[in-house]
């Protein structure tokens, strides 16, 4: 098994595991929890696709169907331990948010779209799961509100452009641009950034 | 007429008049009334055509259009008459979730997708129209905390499979995945069946 | 610059611009008001592009990429000032919803749907916008309550069909049927218009 499918695995654990933990919160059953884990993990991948007129992966290869059911089943059973494993999901995701980034930004170069197109396929690819879990779940997305999720996204998306620019081998890109992901995330949580407000105290003050 | 056509005209009628039903009691307008009726009635289909890169067949088949149509206005006018038909209106709607499970495994089939997938979008096609309906009207999809109808969909698209190994006619099949789906629905309402809770007693107190 | 391209893109500067606003009372961060605002400006069109199976224009295309971008910068710089040009916007805004109505209807006959269907694709190209910028923003649609919006489009998509028929110039058509879909929606917010309410008072008075 390469080391790419391992990751790609590990991230969607993730994913489908944080969409089970926000069903479960919402105290929905069995099914919903099962629906909302698999939005979470293959949603942005499957709009991506949709947008550019791709086959749908996980339509054809059952393996991330599986790992999804295994993946709630253990989450229901053990939701309440679940703080104990929450640095390594915490830790998967953040692998697999910079995979599904450079996926995504692979996918659109190979149907030829701009740079900048490139680069909004590979975050929607590892965040739009997550929204539309916000949407099922009635709640405003959690990502347009504290966006360094998404910017750790689009700053790897943009480096492995300016990447491409120099004479590093393929696999070497990836490394790095998936690595950019990782360490912005990761510091972005260490040091709690956000992006620079826009609205004035007063302006918050009026909610 | 066949009889299929007829079924799923009743189908049909059943699912935009529960749209209308919806959004009246969310005081929309008649614009609103109409479109949350056609989503209701077409929108699994068409996330399933999407999906499976099939044409939509309500865009070149007009007869669904003016069903719904004719259906949205009876069920305005008729609207504080609606508890006299609830009985045959529940009754059209489960004959027509297991149409559309039906329709929906079928297309699955003949597009070649796996099994599991073929019952994912049968399952899709009855159930999801429900919950753009309810996302569309800012509600969690009912679906997720009550969810036998969609059981009684995945159900009967395994029976579906099941019976395909046996030697019978393909509309002995029909007949029996589809009645399987429509006892399942009927026994679960007669005895208010649900899924078993996966919640504690006490993480419920906690809400 | 042609014409029609000026009117395009002082329609998706109106349209992003009420998507920042929405995005901005829901206090989001930057990266949310530009995906509001960029999904309120090209939401519509490319819902109608996936049911249509067409090429979506913006991932081709960037100049609406850049404009929405432009639009959202400058929107949050003069959020508090954006009253002085709400008469300019609001014209815009009604400028572009009868451009996109007549995009949509021509991409529905270029694509060889029936009529009633060109008109629907045409309404959907100038309104669902708004109402996927509502679901992202946790509101209920505003135009299932307030849809005078929607009717002008619907109306103006008529008129076309049945100018089709006559033997005028299709530049005149397209005059004539924009100008359908300009007039009504003016009218209707100067004389303060809405559909005629279905519910009694009565009804309205059980909320």
């Amino acid at each position: 098994m390469s080391l790419f499918l391992i990751i790609d695995i590990l991230g969607t654990i993730a994913f489908a595991v944080s969409g089970a933990l926000t069903a479960m919160k919402k105290r929905m059953d069995v099914f919903g929890i099962f629906i909302i884990a698999f939005v979470t993990a293959v949603g942005g991948g499957t709009l991506r696709d949709l947008l550019i007129d791709a086959n749908i992966t996980w339509m054809r290869n059952l393996t991330f169907v599986y790992v999804i059911t295994v993946a709630v089943v253990l989450a229901i059973i053990f939701r309440r331990k679940l703080g104990y494993v929450r640095r390594s999901l915490f830790l998967f995701d953040t692998i697999g948010i910079a995979l599904y980034t450079i996926v995504g930004v692979e996918k659109g170069i190979a149907a030829d779209f701009p740079p900048i197109i490139c680069v909004a396929l590979g975050t929607m690819s590892a965040c739009f799961g997550g929204v539309i879990r916000d949407i099922l779940c009635n709640e405003i997305p959690v990502i347009f509100r504290k966006n360094i999720y998404a910017t750790a996204c689009i700053v790897g998306g943009v480096a492995y452009f300016l990447l491409l620019k120099t004479t590093l081998s393929s696999d070497i890109i990836v490394i790095i641009s998936g690595s950019v992901v990782i360490t912005i995330r990761l510091l972005a949580v260490t040091f709690n950034w956000s992006l620079p407000s826009i609205y004035r105290k007063s302006e918050l003050a009026e909610d």
